[in-house]
């Protein structure tokens, strides 16, 4: 049996998924120690995802070390991982983290990257492989599905390749933890959602002290 | 001892308190009823309030006969009005009410309007009197508080209302009932939020079949 198209992701209350975008404001290394900016980006981006670095299965995935709580918030990241058996990223996203994930990347399983640019397959100790599509998001469920075997793809993000999966009717169930923060500004999750053709249908709701976790099955109208 | 300042609105997952304004496209009663999108607005008005028209006390409230559900949305709809000794609104919320309510208006206390319109106080039947507020927010707040006793004050829509006292540093508090749909477009509750000088506290997070209701303590950053 095949698995599910999921995502799951951190929001703000105001339904932002990343801070203002810093470009513009980080040309140099002397600009960024001293634009404010950063501070405010750093500080949003912390509180967005403040729910999962204590958590054990955070400090493991990324080799930081023995340790980290248990619960629910562990529980969860930790389920999202394992269902995963490949995922799907934009090209912003690889090129974020292109600089920023350890040389083990965390994903520990095939990734299939959205980007025009033609490269051969990368990869990287730890079991991830990033494999670059040219032919379309429908192009790169395939490949990814078929990766996947009977386990779920997720669509690992930015935002942007979110919605296109969201919008084209590929996406089965997603996660949100919702963290108590107000942003005001950043690239919101649904911006352009197809709200004439998407339905919720709320599957769980948990609480825990740091987030809300919410997670919704997608139906058509 | 003096109430809370507090707002208790639903939101759509994607963050929003009211579809997009059906101005301009709702000019004649013929236009209404041949507007596509009314019918869209409709539904998404519906989905977004769906938690609570089923509720006992949302009945009992607009003398809509006995019966009604029991339970978690119940409560937490029924507290919300019991705390309230004052509520404050925007013109726009008035005049789209003043409008719809019945003749016996739902708040049962008095209410203070922003507008700039001189106007006297216009009592109803049931105990609510709408009192005309010309002199601004921290005006409206004094005489609610003023009028609210030990209860508590609530900042009762529109979401730019909410948003002049959430910026201003003037609520203590608020709950959001969650409710699974996304609307594309329409009225944001946090657009243009101050989240430099707004943080969030997590007070609540309790999930029910039919929405996820929030509540959060503001305090200063």
């Amino acid at each position: 049996m095949a698995g599910k198209v999921f995502f799951s992701v951190s929001m703000s209350l105001d339904g932002f998924v990343a801070p203002e975008s810093m470009e513009g404001f980080l040309a140099t290394p002397e600009q960024r120690e001293q634009d404010p900016r950063l501070e405010f980006w750093m500080r949003q981006w912390m509180e967005l995802q403040a729910w999962i670095f204590p958590q054990r299965f955070f400090r493991e995935n990324l080799n930081l070390g023995e340790g980290g709580e248990e619960g629910l918030d562990n529980d969860i990241a930790r389920q999202a991982f394992e269902r995963t058996g490949s995922s799907i990223m934009g090209k912003r996203m690889f090129e974020g983290g292109e600089l920023a994930w350890p040389e083990e990347a965390p994903f520990h399983t095939p990734v299939f990257v959205l980007t025009h640019k033609q490269r051969d397959p990368w990869e990287r100790p730890g079991g991830t492989t990033f494999h670059f599509v040219n032919d379309g998001i429908h192009s790169a469920l395939d490949q990814a599905r078929a990766a996947a075997g009977e386990r779920d793809v997720r669509i690992a993000g930015g935002g942007e390749t979110i919605l296109q999966y969201l919008n084209a009717g590929l996406v089965d169930e997603f996660s949100i933890a919702l963290s108590p923060v107000l942003f005001g500004a950043g690239t919101r999750l649904f911006d352009g959602v197809d709200a004439a053709k998407v339905a919720l249908e709320p599957v769980r709701s948990e609480p825990s002290s740091r987030a809300t976790h919410l997670t919704y099955a997608v139906r058509p109208r």
